[in-house]
């Protein structure tokens, strides 16, 4: 089974650790070695190096061949990020180009997920659901009223499809507010959207062709060029002229297709925010609810998270929900329940052409 | 006049800006300069260099003599700090042996005054009081209900002393709760005590004898080593001996002599404490109530301290009420409102033998 990772996020969400030169997906966020990398592992026992794709931003090309050192996985760099649906696209064309017929799972690199097997299993049954046509999107089983993903809204009864329980999408929902992801929690009908998708890789093309023509128009006149030495500049011409449109966007919520959800419980996070980090390591918390990594001393703290890279000691008294985080140029301190927010100041250094530290 | 100026503080309020090396009152906390030399500036119109004496420990003699190159002071390193009242007894001492027989001001080196006119005229008139006998402390008129200071309650009726408006004080008040402090504020009959004392030396010296017999035997046989070259070896044995006693307690709570309180108003603060210093810059804070120096980007923060030595970013999201401060080797992060608490960090850090960080 072929696979295309999605490697091309900008990762300011954990600016300052991570950097336009070395976004989260290139980082060892969660403990488990850098997430790219370990995407690539989880995903091993499905699909052969030679079938693994990665979408990647140009710049991270060295970083990531030297992660991946010794597998023969294919890199396709990114001249510039247009979001997903140009990745999705490109990856399913190179999958085409090695040869794929079946189906394809498209995967963000940077997801965290506690059961990798649960995982695994749930894209073999996507695989086989979207072998008969349509796209598969897995559904994370919520666990609680989340207001920072988009949901997945499924009909009543799972289809009796080679006896696998998944349901037809009824529509793909924005991020609610407190009181709605409560209702969807409670009702059992949605999940939450991870991004993940199975489809054919003619399925993906004709819906490009459908409903992003330009987009495809782009796709085909890269065609030819795939695996010559003019591939890249070809790229690059073809990068420029494009939009950003996420898939989501561009072809679930259009698409004529049927659109199925396999619910998934492998205890998945986007790892989306400091905040998101802190909750996940709630079992390295500490009696008064401190995430702390470093040389720190704490005095009459509370639900902060405290990171320091070596070398600096760092002296915290009376935080409350306080994120800090220390690299050798940059200083971040935050209210941590608005990690989401970082991107205000990563915008605003961008602003002042502070390229240094971006 | 004589003037003995009390620079011994260890300086834990502001660390970590402040170090067992560099306390306080050699720092330039308020942008004036450092406070011993602003403390000996200040003082000057009344008192000539040769008439200064300066207590302090003697690890910062090399840096206080080279704060006051030039200026012929007398300087006394103490060899431990043991607290007021050795101090102000040596002051008195050493004053006694320079001729003094008049009335000698007592100083914190490290204090605040906004209106150093208004100050040097309350020492001319306390000492007038004071040549008469009796111990004169300056009393500071409170502007807010101040719970960080002890209070001086004087008399309904002033003294008709030579025309001048003191006060005989009634009792010393250790510091009060709030609502008490906005009753004291109230009733116009209380100060805050800046532990500010005009005497004579003879004065000083019998109340010694009489409350704190043992430090004035101490006194007596170190007396006959001033000016000789056995004088620091002297002090260093008298010193061990020694038990640390605030002047405040050990004298002026239990003196019979009469003890006179005089009005001062002279934007008087002990900056006792970083939310005192934020508090004091009330003119340099932004819109929205911060106080930042350094190379910082700021979103959405109020009524928060951020201070940063040159060379690194310091970004800060959400903030209130928060205090951080960061230098080469220490990152500080605390609740603005809990700085007079930063001992515990300090006391935690002497515990675990941690020397280069105190």
């Amino acid at each position: 089974m072929f696979s295309v990772v999605m490697a091309g996020g900008s990762g300011t969400r954990f600016w300052p650790l991570s950097r336009r030169e070395v976004p989260k997906q290139l980082l060892d966020i969660t403990g488990e070695g850098p997430m790219v990398a370990r995407t690539c592992e989880r995903i091993a026992p499905l699909c052969r190096d030679e079938e693994l794709i990665l979408v990647l931003g140009q710049s991270h090309l060295g970083a990531v061949r030297q992660l991946l050192a010794g597998r023969p996985v294919h890199l396709l760099g990114e001249p510039v990020g247009r979001n997903t649906a140009p990745a999705i696209g490109l990856g399913a064309l190179a999958a085409a180009h090695l040869g794929c017929r079946g189906a394809v799972a498209f995967l963000p690199a940077d997801h965290y997920i506690a059961d990798p097997k649960a995982f695994l299993d749930a894209l073999r049954v996507a695989a086989n659901v979207a072998e008969a046509g349509g796209i598969v999107t897995l559904g994370i089983v919520p666990v609680r009223p989340e207001t920072g993903y988009g949901y997945i809204r499924r009909e009543a009864e799972p289809l009796e499809m080679e006896g696998e329980a998944a349901y037809r999408v009824l529509e793909f929902v924005e991020k609610p507010d407190l009181e709605r992801a409560a209702e969807y929690l409670a009702s059992g009908s949605y999940y939450w959207n991870a991004g993940i998708f199975v489809a054919k890789t003619d399925t993906i093309l004709t819906q490009i062709r459908i409903h992003l023509p330009h987009l495809h128009d782009a796709l085909m006149r890269l065609a030819a060029s795939l695996g010559t030495p003019g591939f890249e500049t070809a790229l690059k011409e073809i990068y420029d002229g494009l939009e950003s449109v996420p898939f989501d966007y561009g072809i679930m919520e259009k698409t004529r297709e049927p659109v199925y959800v396999l619910p998934c419980e492998c205890g998945w996070s986007d790892v989306g925010s400091w905040e998101s980090l802190y909750e996940l390591k709630r079992g390295e918390h500490d009696g008064e609810g401190n995430l702390i990594s470093g040389d720190i001393l704490s005095v009459d703290c509370r639900r902060s998270f405290v990171s320091a890279e070596e070398g600096r000691l760092v002296a915290c008294l009376g935080l409350d929900n306080c994120l800090v985080v220390d690299t050798q140029d940059i200083l971040l301190v935050a209210d941590l329940r608005r990690s989401q927010e970082i991107r205000k100041i990563v915008d605003r250094l961008a602003a002042d052409r502070r390229q240094k530290y971006l």
